[in-house]
């Protein structure tokens, strides 16, 4: 079994989690075992400060903002991503890293140094295989977001920060081509799905007609 | 009216919440705005994340939980701390930054350049006038806070690691002796109140009399 780490990453509403649920599927009906997490959550701690960052009543400041999405970060990368891989589990992440870099580095305007040293610490170097990047125009991923009901903190803030999320998810993929897999999110959800399925099994090695179906 | 940010570092059951609670009766009869918090809390994102700290049912990490405690010590500079003194107020804290560098450094062994920077940058700089020390043998203090009922997470840690936090505490105020002031928390309530008056008195340029009354 060879271990694979996973991310997907992109704004709200570019259908990040509909995706994982298809390429988990994928996983299941050719027997890899695989497990699936997400950010911030994933273990007991990360899920309650999930509540606090995504509670809309308190007031947080980007910089402390970021150390919570880092702590349960590094909660998650001891307590599930690490052993996950040593197991030899395909292991989908819903958000990782990257969010940090774009949300709070690009969008918020923190310094990218100092979240960079944070977050080699928080994750103890720990870099995904495989980064599947959604991109989408801002203003439509809103859209799609405000369907699904109440809008949370993040998507109540303005467009120009979204846009300046989308350029660092953008400038992020630029600078790392080999990890990530730029798609755009306004595609066909099928045909995504089959992209996706695609890149993973050329690094699960999957023998084609696996990979292609 | 002189700002000034005084801290109160020591471990649990050494008295800090009742020499902070002293003072503070003190400069009100003396009529000087003054502000009382602690750490974690003081926000009511810090509040959250007490919540979080301080629940024996969580797993938590040592990076993890210094990147928690940072993130409540930045919100809290940010909304009460700068405000405060920039209203001229003196400002008692119930921990600091120095409690991470001894807990999360000297007592769980994160690296402390690395404690610093995060510090550095969740306080942007702002470093406490006066940090009364209140130094305790570890097996004294952990029978106190016994007494008070339910110990809490830390408090149920062994003694070696509380014997480590001591020794680190220590470190801090001999490396910087202009800041510290030490007191033996096993000395009388009144006694160390005094002492604690006095030095505040000092920072204050208050007269005499004031000062020891």
């Amino acid at each position: 079994m060879t271990p694979l780490f996973l991310t997907f990453e992109g704004p709200e509403g570019a259908g990040k989690s509909t995706q994982l649920r298809h390429l988990a599927a994928r996983l299941a009906a050719a027997g890899l075992p695989h497990t699936v997490t997400r950010e911030p959550g994933g273990t007991p701690l990360g899920t309650r400060v999930r509540g606090v960052l995504l509670d809309p009543a308190l007031g947080i400041d980007p910089l402390p903002e970021f150390l919570l999405y880092s702590a349960s970060r590094a909660q998650l990368v001891r307590e599930v991503l690490r052993p996950a891989l040593a197991r030899g589990e395909v292991v989908l992440c819903d958000r990782y890293a990257d969010s940090s870099l774009a949300y709070q580095g690009a969008g918020r305007g923190l310094d990218p140094g100092f979240l960079q040293a944070v977050t080699a610490a928080a994750t103890g170097g720990l870099t995904p295989d495989l980064t599947v990047l959604l991109d989408l125009d801002p203003a439509l991923g809103l859209r799609r977001a405000a369907w699904r009901g109440q809008p949370d903190r993040l998507e109540q803030a303005d467009l120009a920060f979204h846009e300046r999320v989308r350029r660092g998810f953008l400038a992020l993929a630029a600078a790392e081509p080999g990890r990530f897999l730029v798609l755009d999110a306004a595609r066909d959800e099928a045909e995504l799905a089959e992209a996706i399925w695609r890149a993973v099994g050329e690094r699960l090695n999957l023998p084609q007609e696996q990979a292609s179906g």
